[in-house]
């Protein structure tokens, strides 16, 4: 975190002030969990919406795609059927996910958003979420973060989310509110799964979506769980302007802070990737340009070699060095001369292993070929990843 | 296979005239099973080398990219350390092991390739590699195919070899005897992990190059275990000339063969995929062009999600319209229209979730954005793909 920024004892998404939001269960989770979210605004507010690249995006991204993206007040989302690859059907399920809430908080479909995770495939079953919203509006109260963040889960450990108080050069501060889900088809191509953060302060539009562009581009497009881009990516952050307008090094403030608070919930998302035992922090440096750095980086994070190597801590050079290859394959310059440490001990050797049995550790690869470099979070591929995706069926 | 091609009961590597070979244990592999393979015609040859993509490419295909390729007569091997990533001091060692086979051989060193596979970053224990090799000379005869076959292979279940008569059009028949190993670390960017293919015929060297780049395109090209270009992948086909000299039809019959059974050894090594339950043959069709349509069996064929689907035997929609769309990314034309099936029957369904107990069957996406197609074969991934690599430590 930037210096200054400090973590909220107990805070959520609706820690800033103006921010209501409930989570309850309407029965698409088997085991009775919560599974519908709503979080508003209590006054207009001003937001940015940044989604997946996949070509097949979901039915929830595609009806967003034709809304005015920088004013937003509320979303709502539910988790246990993705409502992906649903095709015209399924866009309309979500023009009605998104009209019932806009009935039950007052406000216009134009103004919320919609989200869906869970399988693909499927269509949602609207007799029971339509009646879910409803019970989820009436629940909302500046005390839902939480239970928000708790129906927004899928195959997640835990939520994912928090409160942090940015103090402002100009004097001052304000609240970023966050609530992000995400365990497993985790290499997100424009944001990332779900992430939702809000704040009070008062934002131009045309700041806001600067801001949190560069954000994800640091974040949530810089982790890996298993190389797999969803089609149901989506971070919505909202800035009600219930606090102080920003601009000059205030606004640049609350941008450093916004990409440090996706860049703790995207880390998180790591530490709980599917079956995930180590979660590394890896830099690849000395790359020829910044493409070759992140493409080495995400050669690396994805390898299945690599992470069943992390899984069995086992300092495997090779392995390393033939993903690096891999990813060079074709290109110009020197060969890479490969040097490899984990928190500073050398790869392969004695401080290595033991650095290896850490839940978490620095990776560092130099390439010895230009000055670029690239950083990707990633974790190891366990048994446990195997037996949780054959066997979380369609 | 093309008609007419039959396989020889009991061939190897060594049933065309004019080849020997033997295997040997030296000690490299732990088990005290065969690790040093050596294989030579007994005239002058034609050959043809395709090795690895991969930017950091092992010690011994280094080595090799010194010689004319197109005069090799033997090849020596040895499995359980790959001579990977062992920098100039490997490469002294390359020349070491030609050396040695090429005085038992009675040959010049640029007539012998070297090939090593195992585990990556040690260096050769040359004190027992060299004594192999002379072990391995003084075995050969033109029934060690079968012991050459065995000394390759790594992790692989069984040897992958054999031997095909090929009945020519101008009357007459070759032999075409292979033997292949690769189980892991498989996703061949030029050739595969090891395969030598044998013949008697009498082929002109552009003609054989021309021949074994087609048969590696569509074959070892073609294939992926775990999605990771290994450094040491190298295809070797030598033809010594002991038979008929061919040329216009006899010549492309010689071809169509080479590449049916480069593919026929290519599919055992998917069978043979470290943990692997299920061989599937992908064909994407209707792709805007080959390159897309490569780039959606790629991200279909390595992705962990449908991998662990398929091990789960899980007709899983969802996760292969995910990889596609994710492999579609920012390409123009129209969207894709996913209709995907196994064996003819349709995903998801009842027939599909049957056709999954299989352990081979043929899957089919189907894109409907343009005329272009591709093949790859991939197999699932299970728990004990995790067992050993997370086991098989450096």
């Amino acid at each position: 975190m930037p210096e200054g920024v400090a973590l909220v004892p107990g805070g959520s998404v609706t820690s800033p002030p103006g921010f209501r939001a409930a989570g309850v269960a309407c029965g698409l989770k088997a085991s009775g969990a919560r599974d519908i979210g709503v979080l508003a605004s209590d006054r207009p507010a001003v937001s940015a919406l940044v989604d997946t690249a996949n070509a097949l995006p979901a039915a929830p991204v595609v009806r967003n795609r034709g809304l005015d993206t920088s004013a937003l007040r509320a979303v709502v989302v539910n988790a246990g059927s993705a409502n992906a690859a649903t095709g015209s059907p399924g866009v309309e399920d979500a023009h009605a996910m998104a009209g019932r809430a806009a009935v039950a908080l007052g406000l216009e479909a134009a103004q919320v958003a919609v989200c869906s995770t869970g399988t693909i495939g499927d269509r949602l079953a609207l007799d029971i979420v339509l009646p879910g919203i409803d019970a989820a509006v009436a629940a909302m109260g500046p005390a839902g973060g939480r239970d928000f963040g708790a129906a927004i889960c899928t195959t997640d450990r835990a939520p994912k989310g928090g409160a942090f108080r940015v103090p402002l050069p100009g004097g001052g501060a304000v609240t970023l509110g966050i609530a992000a889900k995400g365990a497993g088809m985790i290499s997100p191509g424009m944001a990332t799964m779900l992430a939702y953060v809000t704040t009070e302060a008062a934002v131009a539009p045309d700041d806001l979506r600067r801001l949190t562009a560069a954000a994800a581009a640091t974040s949530f497009n810089r982790i890996s769980v298993d190389g797999q881009m969803s089609p149901s990516d989506t971070l919505l952050v909202l800035a009600n302007g219930a606090g102080p307008p920003l601009a000059g090094e205030d606004l640049e403030r609350l941008g450093a802070a916004l990409a440090a608070v996706c860049r703790w919930a995207a880390i998180q998302m790591v530490k709980d990737g599917e079956g995930a035992e180590h979660a590394v922090r890896l830099t690849v440096r000395e790359a020829a340009d910044a493409e070759e750095a992140e493409a080495v980086a995400r050669a690396i994070g994805n390898s299945p070699l690599v992470k069943t190597a992390a899984a069995g801590r086992d300092p495997n050079w090779g392995r390393i060095a033939q993903s690096a290859g891999h990813a060079l394959a074709g290109r110009a310059g020197p060969p890479a001369l490969l040097r490899v440490t984990v928190d500073g001990e050398e790869v392969p050797g004695a401080g290595a292993a033991a650095v290896l049995e850490r839940a978490e550790y620095d990776m560092e690869v130099t390439l010895g070929r230009g000055a670029a470099s690239a950083v990707l979070w990633w974790c190891d591929l366990t048994h446990a990843y195997v037996t949780l995706n054959a066997e979380y069926h369609t």
